[in-house]
């Protein structure tokens, strides 16, 4: 019984009370879970330098039903309006459902929601069935100078789907959530914004059986959000999976789309390539909603080689360093790329030893022979997908590279199990929340020759706050550099000193030379760092492009700054 | 001496004479030749329906000393301005060099130069040395309503370089041609605009003695024009190279650019990626001169590893059919992609037997016992590049895919016939016109699911022309799609009809479901078709683009229709 001394939280074990703030904020599925290990919060109490006390659960855990009235913005007459274009049935004006829609992800939108702060919300929440619905609406909202967000699957890190002028929701992932063609010859789904990742996948892994296709297919997009966010809304902020280092970015895997803006409907046209000017598909990847509604996406399919052919491999490293440049070394080995690599630093790899299963004697017996001491030590996972000769063949290459930076092979067994958990560790946010504690994320771009610098200031900076834990990873890997995410824990009582903190690692992270996000987007929160980031004049262009599209600013307002 | 009847063209061997009309037209290297084969002209006899009396050389030859005079149509205070700002030497105000640089490389303007026909023609030449001139330049063009065409290598076939509106041409190739920086960690260089393809190339595979790195590298793009073509061109026309299958296409080599605009200077930021909103690069990628000036580029590159590791591989496939499902299962196939791949049609088959020296007894013989009979056979040539283990790999899956579509390997030869001449096809241009011929080309992206219909259509179109001649291959090759080229040679006596005849085949093209371009660009060639193939609504925001950046339509007017 010693050893539980520490581990003493009744963690929340059961799905939120309907109508409740917690089943606004709460991740995921209501009846998931993914309590922290005994482990874990052993490392937080030390590393954190907190007391049993600490580690209790708090009061504001957000239980309550919510009871709050809030008047709606909008005339009757604009209401019935709206409630004509989109049919009774998929109108909301309850409190519940237009707080529900108003929030996105952020701890600090969770906060809120704990503390049942809800600011200004939306007054109206539409889920619309059709383009020609969306089109309706949109035309009319422009007229009427209502604004109008665009709600996804809701999992924004970045505000990006607040109402911050009130007006109307629109939900796309309530009917706007099928592929509405397969194209096996081009190798090619046409599919509606609102389809979510399980759906999608599901139905590529098995479109012999629903499409009647000779082979099986993947969408080759798993962000940590894959099971509650949508295909348009990966697209729209750029998002990036974590096999993207082989599949590309999500944005790079869209070959043509829909939007309905102010301006009227553009259609891109799906070659593969052409020299007709400049893509104005290219001019939605990013745009957040601002210009307007992505409804449907032209998506590049990929073959579907599951089971033996997927390659799995682990290593740990001898620092940080080796890992960096041994996966410098692999993005440029022109042998093709691996799905996924990620590489953590000494205090991701504390933590990660314990929760892919490697922290057994046995195992730090031979590191430690292998001179792979843990302060140092830097784990690698990776997969290769592809034809299996290909996937073969990049393992082969990867473990010749490894081996020159003496790391040493730990079988594929690490990795699987990452990857078996990958989905789950957003689930933890809430029971660290629960505590009293914060856990947070941030990620930045950088090139091979700035990580460094970039790395060791972001930490050096965070870690010079009491209470505070951080640790980082590089993922997602280019010929020309990666991204780092940052994951910090730390111990607030006061939600506007956390904004504050929060906010001055951004700016620390673009002080270094980092861009102000590699693949959660701008959204309303890193719309401070955005000029400064840019320039002037790049702005400008999005500001043109705005007045262009959207000249009564109706369009998901103030994100992106615009 | 009998098989020499049709073969008595004395082909001009000579470079032409200086300030001559055929010093302009004439492609690449003055004293550069490539004389049609007996063999070819047979041919040419045969399919185009010709007689010996019309394989004899014409009058226009273009030899002709330029001696008109054209009125310059800037105030000489403006001259005066313009050339404090770019320095007296690097100013041209004489008439050979302002025809010179206000010719691209069309077969009509080779046609009107041949008959002393220039049109209007650039008022100042001027070549600057910095970013600074070009700077000080556009805002003064700027302020005083002076139209400014940007003159890369010269070679664009699109009508994308001349200036139709007079004004002031600006050759980026004469002093803006360097590397600026090589970062071989980040595997990028930063580069002048105007440089020169060779040069480039170059520099980075013998990047070891220039710049001391530990690596050799590849710029990775080989369009037809390579030689005298420029990394700028390359980029604001949307090119693509002949290894584009593995190494991408122009614009997808490039991390970054600086451009000078009316509107102010923009340099983007050179992250292999970021969520930062809509990526103002993309907006310059087939941009055509039109918003600004490209001057310089972070441009990625790629380990060289030449020799024993580039497989080379042909193949004769028993249709076209077959060659097209071979090559889309190849491109499909998660293998990584060949670095070269071109399929010909049976017509260009045929060609090509004879250019790349097939055309023997032994393997026709081979050939027809295979049941690969001339009519309908289809050549397949390819290479892969990177590192050995995965080129390997790729040439085992090539021949595997090939196999199963019953082809016949026949060994690497062909290939590297085609790779050893491939710069010097554009040279034929002159021969066949000194005949009162034309050669010339058109091409266009289509996807898997119209490649036959478009195929099929343009083919039967332009062969229902007396005395013509179209062939066709695919090459640039995508998951979703590739490209179609089509070569034609005709024999008119009108250049209005010739023209007439040219543009016809554009609009079935177009009609049939293809691109208007792939890679040539649309310059002021295509105009008539973009917005019938955009729609209004993309039109319109290149027009809103256009309008930010350069409000007073000063930058090269009227290209891509803005």
């Amino acid at each position: 019984m010693k050893d539980n001394t520490t581990y003493q939280p009744e963690w929340i074990n059961y799905p939120p009370p309907p109508g409740s703030y917690r089943s606004i904020f709460k991740y995921g599925d209501p009846a998931g879970f993914k309590h922290p290990s005994k482990q874990m919060l052993d490392l937080l109490k030390k590393e954190l330098d907190l007391t049993d006390e600490d580690l209790r659960l708090k009061n504001n855990l957000g239980l309550d039903i919510i009871k709050a009235d809030y008047p709606v913005g909008l005339t009757r007459k604009q209401v019935q309006d709206i409630t004509k274009i989109i049919g009774t049935d998929n109108v909301s004006i309850g409190t519940y459902e237009r707080i529900k829609y108003s929030f996105g992800k952020t701890l600090e939108e969770a906060w809120q929601l704990r503390n049942k702060k809800t600011g200004l919300i939306t007054d109206l929440v539409v889920h619309p069935a059709s383009k020609e619905q969306i089109a309706d609406l949109v035309a009319y909202c422009n007229e009427n100078k209502i604004p109008i967000y665009t709600y996804g699957g809701g999992t924004s890190v970045t505000l990006g789907i607040r109402p911050v002028k009130g007006g109307v929701t629109v939900v796309l992932s309530t009917h706007m959530n099928r592929i509405v063609e397969l194209n096996e010859k081009n190798q090619t789904v046409r599919v509606q914004a609102g389809m979510l990742g399980p759906d999608f996948e599901h139905q590529l892994n098995y479109a012999p059986a629903y499409y009647g296709t000779k082979s099986a297919y993947t969408c080759g997009h798993f962000p940590q959000s894959f099971e509650y966010s949508t295909v348009g809304g990966w697209f729209v902020t750029l998002g990036s999976g974590q096999d993207s280092s082989y599949y590309g970015d999500a944005a790079d895997n869209v070959l043509a789309v829909e939007v309905i803006t102010p301006a009227g409907t553009i259609k891109t046209i799906d070659f593969p390539a052409a020299a007709t000017g400049p893509d104005i598909l290219d001019i939605f990847k990013g745009s957040e909603g601002a210009f307007g509604i992505v409804v449907e996406l032209v998506w590049k399919i990929h073959k579907y080689m599951p089971g033996r052919n997927r390659q799995y491999f682990s290593f740990i490293f001898p620092s940080w360093e080796t890992a960096v440049e041994a996966t410098r070394e692999i993005s440029q080995g022109e042998f093709g790329m691996p799905s996924v690599m990620r590489i953590s630093d000494q205090d991701e790899t504390k933590f990660a030893f314990n929760l892919y299963g490697i922290d057994k004697p046995v195992i730090n017996k031979l590191l430690l022979l292998k001179g792979l001491t843990a302060g140092n030590r830097s784990l690698f996972i990776g997969t290769a997908n592809g034809h299996k000769s290909f996937a073969r063949n990049i393992k082969k290459q990867v473990k010749r590279i490894a081996k020159k930076y003496k790391a040493l092979y730990i079988t594929g067994y690490p990795t699987r199990k990452w990857e078996k958990g990958r989905f789950e560790d957003p689930y933890l946010r809430e029971d660290v929340m629960d505590l009293g504690l914060q856990i947070d994320t941030l990620e930045t771009s950088v090139r091979w020759d700035n990580i460094f610098e970039v790395h060791k200031r972001v930490k050096d900076f965070v870690k010079r706050h009491p209470h505070t834990l951080v640790m980082s990873h590089a993922s997602h890997f280019y010929k020309n550099g990666t991204n780092l995410y940052f994951i910090f824990i730390t111990k607030f009582d006061n939600i506007d000193k956390y904004i504050q903190f929060h906010r001055s690692i951004i700016d620390i992270i673009v002080k270094s030379g980092g861009s102000p996000s590699h693949h959660h987007g701008i959204g309303r929160m890193m719309t401070p760092w955005l000029e400064q980031y840019l320039g002037t004049e790049q702005m400008n262009v999005l500001r043109a492009l705005k007045k262009h599209f959207d000249p009564n600013n109706i369009m998901n307002p103030g994100v992106l700054g615009l």
